[in-house]
């Protein structure tokens, strides 16, 4: 394996790594503990997997990999904080949501090439990645995956 | 830029953000805060602070950049759980060995060549290595710096 190739598979591993547990975690959270604050005061655990869900649903007009699935969820778990009164959707409704996005990123990210993840993604312009060739799909996938690894730190905190 | 030296600069741009952002987070953190739970019942704020400085110490060797510098952290914070009555260091030096241990850590990551990231890492044989060449360099560096965000998810919920 070439190794920019091989770079990219280490980068999509961990992605699937980090779904995989948030799916051993969120599958084993009662409906009770779903409802559950992190923390006292703090976001719930269904506010923070429609969270995740829109941030990874955003992800494909960013990679450039066509058109958001489910844009509605934004305005409830993005522009808006948690129990500020929108209604969510029905439990099961986000489930199919969370794993519907999952399953076409992960087929998605298998039809880039390994030098189309070292290219800009597309919520920057082509000004600034001249100026620095970091700021690529692959940056962008690592950023994901940190911010999956950071609220999964906090869903656990809400098992018993 | 050749794209797997891009790649590995992308991972690390990503782990010196993580730290970044823990630095900001950890240092805004009062005496009282530190002292904290996450969430009831839960781990203290200055338990995983020790914690993540461990396990980021053990990637010396396991990376082969060398000797740890604290191999003394992993009794207090890997091997016992919190609030098992194990002496802590006192918070200056913890601080202190948080610091010095990332810094040394990212003055040898520059040190490698992309060749390097993606060989072996020395937590493994050269046997299971052979049968799946993405247990690389690499990859045990995304997997720490999810690591530091899934704490860091945890330690913000200690912020007022």
């Amino acid at each position: 394996m070439i190794s920019n190739k091989l770079s990219v598979q280490v980068a999509i591993n961990s992605w699937r790594l980090v779904v995989e547990r948030a799916n051993t975690i969120l599958s084993s959270l009662t409906q009770d503990e779903l409802l559950k604050e992190v923390a006292p005061g703090r976001n719930r655990v269904i506010y923070l997997w429609g969270h995740l869900t829109a941030i990874h649903d955003a992800m494909f007009p960013i990679l450039g990999l066509g058109e958001r699935l489910h844009p509605e969820l934004d305005a409830i778990f993005v522009s808006s904080p948690d129990k500020t009164g929108a209604q969510l959707p029905p439990l099961g409704e986000l489930k199919k949501y969370w794993k519907e996005v999952n399953a076409k990123l992960l087929s998605q990210f298998a039809s880039l090439s390994a030098d189309e993840w070292l290219q800009r993604h597309y919520a920057m312009s082509e000004e600034d990645y001249a100026k620095d060739s970091t700021r690529n799909r692959l940056a962008v996938l690592l950023s994901r995956t940190n911010h999956m690894s950071y609220h999964l730190g906090q869903i656990t905190l809400a098992l018993k």
